[in-house]
């Protein structure tokens, strides 16, 4: 990589971070659906055109981290002996990445956007999806079975139950105003899924 | 309710079924997002407002009937007797409506189109998020929790588990070409989910 591209890249990452922040500050003082491009923009000091060179819609502002976290518990994943279950890999996984450790504030305030906005959670449902999608293959090599054995419903159906647990949790510490703690909303969560009590 | 209500209605529910057969048969003909809605009406024979007096989208006339079953799932839920165990009960609620008995044919044209269009599955998993806040209540009680209960998040993450693992088996049953029972893929995916093998 030469010295202007990695300038070019870290001053795109700049950008990025700052229409970020601009955004979410407006999301969160004025709504999320009541705050246009148009006044993203402006108040970052962007063209209209600009900002669609960093974010196809408004709803990729509030998860773009999401989609980013995602590629993080792939490898967080990887981390994790092959000789541990499934269900504790993927714990440990969610840890490893601090998907579990979240603090009331800033948080507690996106996560009830994120809940009270049918576009953000359609959207964050369909980043869950892509999760799935990273995730399966070494679930699937957990369970011994062959790399390219696409018959076996078990990988899918563990992982995408995982992310089920996690979001279930999730909108419980939201409307609990962040009260519990969401790692043990999690296991709760996962606990009640495996022995259906 | 007046006759003419009914008549009314009837030929609304006429012109419901007639717009959605034209509309799938452009659909499975030609593909999803190549028919526009103008087309639909045209071939229909209305106006692209009257259109709209039916269906809010282009993927609310395959959705359609996926709201309807959430509501049967419900009442089948309701019949199950309350000393049926959770996984069970939803097991027996997803038989009474036909959920899992899928002969391949037009189903599996409909599905791969489902699974294959972004917008299409985004929606068909709102449409399943709907069907957890109708399923949720009666596995509440099934558990013995109060009915204003929503600190415990057990109902919630078994009912949507189970609706992950229908998901989980349609995809797989449409991948592999409707050879396989969607019936059997459902059970062994739970299967997976508990023991976590």
């Amino acid at each position: 990589m030469t010295e202007e591209s990695t300038l070019w890249q870290r001053s795109r990452q700049a950008a990025y971070a700052e229409i970020t922040s601009t955004a979410m500050r407006l999301f969160l003082d004025q709504g999320f659906e009541q705050t246009t491009i148009d006044q993203i923009a402006t108040t970052a000091g962007i063209s209209r055109r600009s900002f669609f060179r960093y974010f196809g819609t408004k709803e990729d502002v509030v998860l773009g981290g999401l989609a980013q976290q995602g590629e993080l518990m792939r490898d967080a994943l990887e981390n994790v002996p092959l000789t541990v279950e499934p269900w504790e890999a993927l714990r440990q996984a969610l840890h490893a990445v601090d998907a579990l450790a979240v603090e009331p504030g800033v948080t507690l305030k996106i996560a009830k956007m994120m809940y009270g906005t049918p576009s953000l959670r359609a959207r964050s449902i369909e980043k869950h999806l892509h999760w799935q999608s990273l995730l399966v293959p070494n679930i699937r090599r957990r369970l011994g079975l062959a790399e390219d054995d696409a018959t076996d419903p078990a990988p899918a159906a563990i992982v995408a139950s995982a992310i089920t647990c996690l979001d279930v949790a999730g909108e419980l510490w939201t409307s609990g105003d962040g009260t519990e703690d969401l790692g043990v909303l999690y296991d709760r969560a996962v606990a009640a899924v495996r022995s259906g009590a």
